[in-house]
């Protein structure tokens, strides 16, 4: 489709992002052109589009960034038959090699040599984005699109959450951000007996609490190790997921998973950690997940089933629609931490 | 504690029991006397009651029979430390050896020197029980004793569900006894995305509707495979819970499942059962679980941390509240399957 | 490539096949032509041959069948990366469709739409064979080309002693076809501390205790049940492989196999089964695996593994090399039993 | 039993231990009273024989140290009836709650209190040691007193190495002490395609290739990573098994192990450790497993099946024989790190 479309840029090697009349993409023979009805807003995208250090060393603009969507397919590439016109997709964001040991057995997530929609190629913060096809995930016509452009994310929190048992066990979920407060719903959905979110934001504690914590901890006011302890007899929690990357709140974790428990991390701390292997992993004979992106398409048809089934709702955290113009309103809100999830509408 | 206690014997070989007044029993030292307050009907009660084949072959008369109940201790043997005067506990109703591999690996429910109490023992449907303290679990204060009687045959519809994933997957369970009913709630709460419940009776179909199943199939009315079809866009569901004994219905679970699916068993048919293992179990790859008790004791910990939570909510499946005078109403309606669940108050 | 082949046909709805000259098939944009360099025969091949009813009612003659081989690539199709000129390869035999459920969960080895290479499609007993890239698995350049045929088949044999732990165990390998011969080396060099190889046939259970089997036992000749509990303290085995499609030999698998042990069922029984499932599979709470198949391509690795490290050594039971114009003779001495692997060179 | 016997007492708050004179302890109504036919210097014996800084804050001299050992029983307490007079036995050497939550669900040998044998009681550097019945395992009556008295600490070999799957996976070893060589022999023959051993002693490297280890590794001579990578084409190794407790060996171990590898973790650093977290954890999607003492007795099993089997054999590392008089030539061996096991003769 030729043309010119509205697409967010980030136009240079700094601070912010601007929103510029681009060319419409041309496809590739396995490829699809989708028109994006839904885009949401990442920490990701907060990180390029603030020009931090991560970002300095791995982006490089001129590019549209942004990789959470939903859209409707409106071109398909020649050799292409998993999606046809009309369809309504998302996409998986890890673009992978498909020959290395690790997507040869089942681990294509952790692909060593991984791409991310967005990051290392033009992304969906725009009209229209063109992706391979073998990428897209069909959704249900009757989903909501902002509901269908945040099940990208979705997908972490689940994976973290399900990355080992959790019906009938004690959940902390350490960080609330969009994140962590999907994975706050996903454990309660999964039968958690106990939901337990940590924070120093009230305001997100609120939206975790929303979404099915049976109990909000601000870290800042209370105890969590005592709270975590009087809430479980004495035993600590069964499950940690931690995705708040801050070392404190991490080694809190570590001291407040209960033998045998598991310690599932999505977080990016910005500098290593100092853990206590001795007491807090080996005498505790924990286990520790490291989990990265989503499993291709396990965690896909999981994010799916819950949605649709209605055990996980969504919508208390989608706290903002604005158009795509409103880019910096959106922005503004995630830097400050005074939203649940941020949808875009181009 | 000397003194007469009523108690429903199973008093000879043939139908019926008979409500007598015995002997309190006297405890060893490493015994409790529980005095107790609910003992709800299992199917193998009706087993007993009514004298099938199984009876005959196991059961020596007379003596005390039931096993699900929940009670509070009113005397300790010597040698007892992990329950006190004054405990709400219920009982793990198999008497293990403690030394065979199995017991040996954290096996010990499918031991192979397993004795039951109330089939091999005397049991609780009396005022009261003298039990092994090792086997008592112990409720909170709080629990009902209607609740905390039925948490044994919960123990299996939870071993039965969470023996394998269950969130955002498709479940089956095929007949809706007790535990089945139970099972709908279980898996609904362990966050499966449809929970598809089939049976004949269409009164136990409502309460495992009204327990969280998401499709209701009375299978003499439907086909159900057809059906299960339609409700999983051609691909069959990802789990079946067996709990009919049925070799009709049995066979339809094998047919119903996906490919990579799982089918758990509970029930106990009567016969050898006709497998078409080339198709139904090996070219689908399918796992196919056995299902005895409850491990000891992590399901009972399930159980506990299912109900405490409010995660499934048994009540609307406890149907009956009788006397233990009137049993005879609680065995016909068992017989005749119009009830949930059946608590005897002694 | 232009030009003439020697291909073994399938040529009629009847008993047998021919050596003809075919042309030397072409390839698509995504596929390899391949020198087969060695090709070994495969049970499903001697179905084929025989003309059974299941090869009556799936086969079309005619066609060029086989499907186990080795061999180097020397054409390769505009769209292909992953090989290139002088790679040694062999092939998974599955053709997937890439987009059902299964194929999106890491399990595509049980795709509801696979078609199956010599059976399907076009196969390898022939001196080229065309195939697409995606199913190629690349070989280390100093593995003999006989060992590197018979790897898919081996494929079979690890994916079912390694559907579950042996590491310490006891493993009962029911049927000793070249699969069963294979598994007994597997199962060895997995940890098993015993390995018990059943058959009726005396050679070929000679064969299993030279890859390494602890046991040998000719179930004509021995009662198998009574000797497993001598061998097992009266406890069973704790893993059943079936690989003999009897309903005899896997009855007694059920039977031999111990409480909370595993049967995995990769044979294909002719007709439905009975299974005593009460005593067998619920009362002794045990799993059951169905294995088609080999994991894409996580068994490929075990396999590669395994081989590139010595730790199984199939050499002993390649019993026989033929020319591709013997095929006659290696098709009989299948029929017979009276051999190991028979590795065909075209 | 009345008497004296000799006893290796740890008798002062500081360096060494003195052989003394001492009563035959008595046993209670469940214990069992052994005569010590062999026993093994474990490295906790080491410290507290040297007095470190942990044993200083736990040990509580004088008493009897201790805990590997095999026996022959020669007085069994009333309450006993799973061991007789004469049976050969060796001993967990934790001594657990059995109410714990840890405890009722399999994992007994994480008990949050935890007492161990020798450290916390009297242990088995004597002529005798009295033991409850519950923690003795049974050894076969044709197994050496030295083989048999080395099962406990093969046992935390067992469980690290078998934490996870290796057969047909390349796994290192970090750290060639007793329990690192025996980890070498066990992961050989679980199957693992390559078993890398690594530490700066060539005399212990030695032990580690003549239990099975593919390659040895000098950290101090050569680049582990670089040479690791070699070895592996360049993607690192499936699975870490760190016995080392160096903090740089430790990150070593982080950086050469795959993505979606495992890392066991049975060493007890004496510092927190500093870890690249989200290079080294999240990003590769590893799995990080603490490893504490032997699964209660699961891994017993396995440790006798592997020994019985002759999956491995321990001989080639029980480098020294020494009378129980000899103590200060084995501690002294031990401190040198010139031996792989010393056995003690009382």
């Amino acid at each position: 489709m030729n043309g010119k479309m509205k697409a967010l840029i980030k136009h240079h090697e700094g601070y912010g992002a601007q929103l510029q009349m681009v060319d419409i993409p041309a496809i590739k023979e396995n490829e699809v052109l989708i028109k994006v009805k839904a885009t949401s807003i990442c920490g990701t995208d907060v990180h390029i589009y603030t020009w931090d250090q991560w970002s300095q060393s791995r982006v490089k603009p001129p590019y549209v960034f942004g990789h959470e969507f939903s859209g409707e397919v409106i071109e398909v590439g020649s050799k292409v038959t998993s999606v046809v016109l009309g369809d309504h997709v998302s996409a998986e964001t890890h673009l992978v090699c498909g020959q290395c040991p690790q997507c040869l057995t089942g681990n294509a997530h952790i692909c060593k040599e991984t791409k991310i929609i967005g990051v290392d190629t033009n992304g969906c913060f725009a009209e229209y984005v063109a992706l391979p096809a073998s990428n897209l995930w069909k959704n249900p016509k009757d989903m909501p699109w902002d509901v269908a452009s945040i099940q990208e994310p979705m997908g972490n929190a689940v994976h973290t959450v399900l990355s080992g048992d959790v019906a009938g066990k004690t959940v902390a979920i350490i960080g609330c951000g969009p994140i962590g407060i999907m994975a706050a719903g996903v454990a309660k959905a999964a039968g958690a007996s106990q939901v337990i979110a940590l924070d120093l934001n009230n305001y997100r504690l609120e939206l975790a609490a929303a979404m099915g914590a049976t109990t909000a901890i601000n870290s800042g006011e209370t105890d969590p190790l005592q709270k975590i302890l009087e809430l479980t007899n004495g035993n600590g929690v069964d499950v940690v997921c931690e995705m708040s990357g801050h070392p404190v709140a991490m080694d809190q974790g570590f001291k407040m998973v209960t033998n045998g428990g598991r310690v599932s991390i999505l977080s990016l701390p910005v500098q290593p950690v100092q853990i206590d292997v001795t007491n807090d992993i080996v005498f505790k004979g924990i286990t520790v997940k490291g989990i990265t992106g989503r499993k291709m398409y396990e965690t896909w048809q999981q994010v799916s089933s819950l949605l649709k089934s209605g055990q996980v709702n969504v919508e208390p955290m989608i706290t903002h629609h604005l158009k795509l113009e409103e880019f910096e309103e959106g922005f503004e809100l995630m830097i400050q931490g005074k939203c649940g999830k941020v949808v875009l509408n181009p």
